[in-house]
């Protein structure tokens, strides 16, 4: 069933094979929990080939940040979930130390469900032109990373490959590492706008499943990236297959009828649908501004004291 | 079956009777088709309490105004569907003239499937305040109709039932006609943004399913209320039981099989989920500016010449 | 010169007398200053009609908050800004304790400079309907006033007085106090986005120099009235005329020629000008959220258990 | 007295040049008045060093387009409006015949008065993916130029310069011809987003008293660059000295006397700040359409059978 699925999640992925198949050689599932503010943190590592194969996604590491709370509680939740974001974005960047950092906000600013990318970088606090101003006494003082950042917009916006954009900027800019900032589809509605996914594999523009030529990685770009995305939508058909999949497990159908009866129940008409909380807007609007806290922390520790 | 779909159409709870059910008592339907446009239009009149009863709606007049083509068409399209929704409003408006019309724009703005009365007011050339000043000359100069407009916001943002502050606007500035926009939900994915329902019985704010105690409709108000609704969204539960009974019905299911199966599918995870197209924000936005449209036409013939 | 000049705050109206005039009869001023956050509220009461006739203002007190520091400073400083209006809503509002209260939010949300009332009502946490639903335990255990709010837009999109539309929703919903934001124009660019103005007077709205016919105030809704403006533009012309008197006074011109200059010199080009800093838009939205944060903190308590 | 002026339109520093001076050798002025429509369109070329030192602007050519009704007037006004915009934009982009082109939105989406760039690019129809997707037969059987866009934001939102990133985009996409879009200062209200600026010169992002090694122009990215512009600002200090200047003339002063005084008047309080109509938002969106228009009428003649 798995090639059915629509999902970027790495975790969900995992989930997805049979209980007893616990051990798939190549992939590597650890948990931690954080009781007190109700955040779960999951890391898969694709080891291999064939943990790669077998996962449908490139080797390497992938985050996952669950704080299903976000949804129902008060602002002074953001805290704590945007410190554990911090956290595991130092970890998955490693020594850079976030000098030279370009933000890419992947997406469409006009599509609500797609506009998470764009939001985050407008609540960044970029410092690349101020330190190239006032120079390295100034940088050092205030103990600054240098950010840039820039949301290109969708290629049918553009007309243009967001590879192209992005390529020609990293060219002229030289930053040392890329945090790329995506909406992403989840299998689950209960992750929409709660779960953050890090992964330093990079990212395909415009889709899950990925055309690799166009994906925003070390090897098209020559720079480390670290893709950071969230779900903010669910494919219809995906959760039509989901609900139904599970009521047959339950009443003991096998795999081949599972499959068939799906394929023929998700026809042409549940394409290009998305399932979504009424409250996208606001909730895509809460999500992006705790990342982009996140993202600020790690890049400025005295940031208060310049804006 | 029909107790567990969802729909705010006339049009659709009335197909989902049986085909061999074509004659339900008291309820009668009409069809027209614009060719050339491709432009359906549905009557269904509901004679009487059998009706009513039967179809789980007022006693009314229901106009299902169709154009799929909306989703792919150039601006030009815009003029006769537009001109369309005109026609259909001054039928059911009757013989009012649109003198004194209070056009109500129901819905939360910051919610892009709720969003559309608020944006249809935003497009609207009222002028009550214009004829207010400048006198009755001015207005039949222009062959103005008094046109007033209000979006007052969804009671988790005002704490106020909507009926509580349209009953004070009336009271204060007594308009002979009431036009209440809503967003609505269908039961097809197809209908949506491109369908326009209009209907003598009133609306409930805030549901389909009806609280009638907070309706705002002839009873309540006391004037003539014509609702004009687009269906923005479809319920995820509802989406999945469509499928479901479909393809069952089509496998020789019972009816009693399919209910049962389709109340354990739809548990809570669907709760508060709706389907929307990713491109929901333009959908809205340009139905939006067609039915504006079409008011403004109804409204005032000469308006070019004031703007 | 005080007939030409265009502001709305009465403290600029008392500082534009002639500085040996500091006793005008029927005006008191005081100021207290807090220098920890530099906020410094200045109180004009305006005792008997001699002082209103002089001061061009209705009988009543006039509260200015100003917080200049709020241009350039960090989130943090919207706190104490935030308590100091909240401290001065209570003194003005006197022992309402904020039960029933209807909070109104002037001016056109699509216009920035405007849009301060819309943008402050949008995050305020309304509370009516919920203690309708839960009831007078739920009201008490959370310590919570009874909120409600409306944006009825401005008569431009609504054809209606805003009178006529607060009037009809006040007799429907009973209200005992009635707040009502809106934006103001003052004479000093450096209080743009910075100040508070709190008045027991009333408001009218579209215009400073007031048609009292058309005022929300106790005189005419009957209901306890208290406005909190914000001064969001400077009209063109009078900048242009303070400007000149500043640097006429100081070249040794008399009244007369100083007035007759600026006569001449503001002419028809300047109607219907303002001038704003560039980042008004951010500007706006900041001082709304804290004016929000403000009315939120009176209204209730324990609020962040609730959200 | 042209050194304190601050405008971006090569007319308006023509216009402030004596009455009597009407041959500065090195810069031609002619004008052409359509009637029917009232749009005058006014060409400035300055041709040789001696013209672009007295004007202060680089050697070329500088079309504005006035359409002063604009700001009253219907909807049907915008067609001969955005026709006269394309017009002299194929004159001045001489025989690109509009094929690969890249358009450049300059500005900050969230700042209305500098958000006419980004506007522009919205509402573009691009092409350049389509026509590499499904070859040079369509595009050739839609009569279609290749055309990307892109709204790279300003340089406090992305930490780069303009250049930077749009140096990186060319190197990689390869335009032949570059369109620029930028708001720009004026010295008259009156023509606030009523006027266009066309010219062959570059632009220098973020002010018009040009840095230029900073520039988007021929000289710096090698490819041909048409900058199009409309002021939608007008500096408030320039509106005070303007208006000044005129009074003092008059009244026989002379130009020793005028700068010394308006110098004075000037200070610091006025800096960053401007002049603008109160319904900028709807001023700029409107003339946003008006000039993509133009731009999608000149990249495609069939466009409505694709959109």
């Amino acid at each position: 069933m798995e090639g059915k699925i629509r999902t970027d999640l790495a975790l969900e992925v995992r989930e997805s094979f049979p209980e007893d198949d616990v051990e798939i050689r190549g992939v590597i599932l650890t948990e931690e929990y954080d009781e007190e503010n109700k955040i779960r943190i999951s890391t898969v590592v694709i080891k291999d080939e064939k943990g790669a194969k077998a996962m449908g996604k490139p080797i390497g590491t992938y985050i996952t940040i669950e704080a299903p709370e976000l949804e129902n509680s008060s602002e002074d939740y953001n805290k704590p979930v945007s410190e554990a974001i911090a956290e595991q974005l130092r970890k998955i960047a490693g020594e850079h130390n976030y000098d030279d950092v370009l933000v890419v906000g992947l997406g469409n600013r006009d599509v609500t469900p797609d506009a998470l990318g764009p939001q985050v970088v407008d609540n960044l606090f970029v410092t690349r032109h101020l330190i190239r101003e006032f120079g390295k006494e100034f940088k050092e003082r205030n103990n600054l990373g240098s950010v840039s950042a820039i949301s290109p917009g969708v290629m049918a916006q553009t007309g243009m490959e967001t590879l192209e954009i992005i390529k020609g900027v990293i060219q002229e800019t030289k930053p040392k590492l890329l945090i790329v900032i995506d909406a992403l589809a989840s299998r689950s509605i209960n992750r929409l706008n709660t779960t953050v996914q890090l992964t330093d594999t990079g990212i395909s523009p415009g889709s899950g499943v990925g055309n690799n030529r166009k994906a925003l990685n070390m090897e098209n770009l020559g720079t480390k990236v670290v893709a950071l995305g969230v779900p903010t939508v669910v494919d219809a058909a995906t959760i039509v297959a989901d609900t139904l999949t599970e009521y047959m497990q339950r009443n003991g159908f096998g795999e081949e009828d599972i499959f068939n009866f799906i394929s023929e129940v998700n026809g042409q008409q549940m394409y290009n649908m998305f399932v979504t909380p009424k409250n996208i807007d606001e909730s895509v609007k809460r999500i992006s501004y705790t990342i982009s806290e996140a993202l600020n922390s790690c890049f400025a520790q005295k940031i208060s004291y310049l804006v």
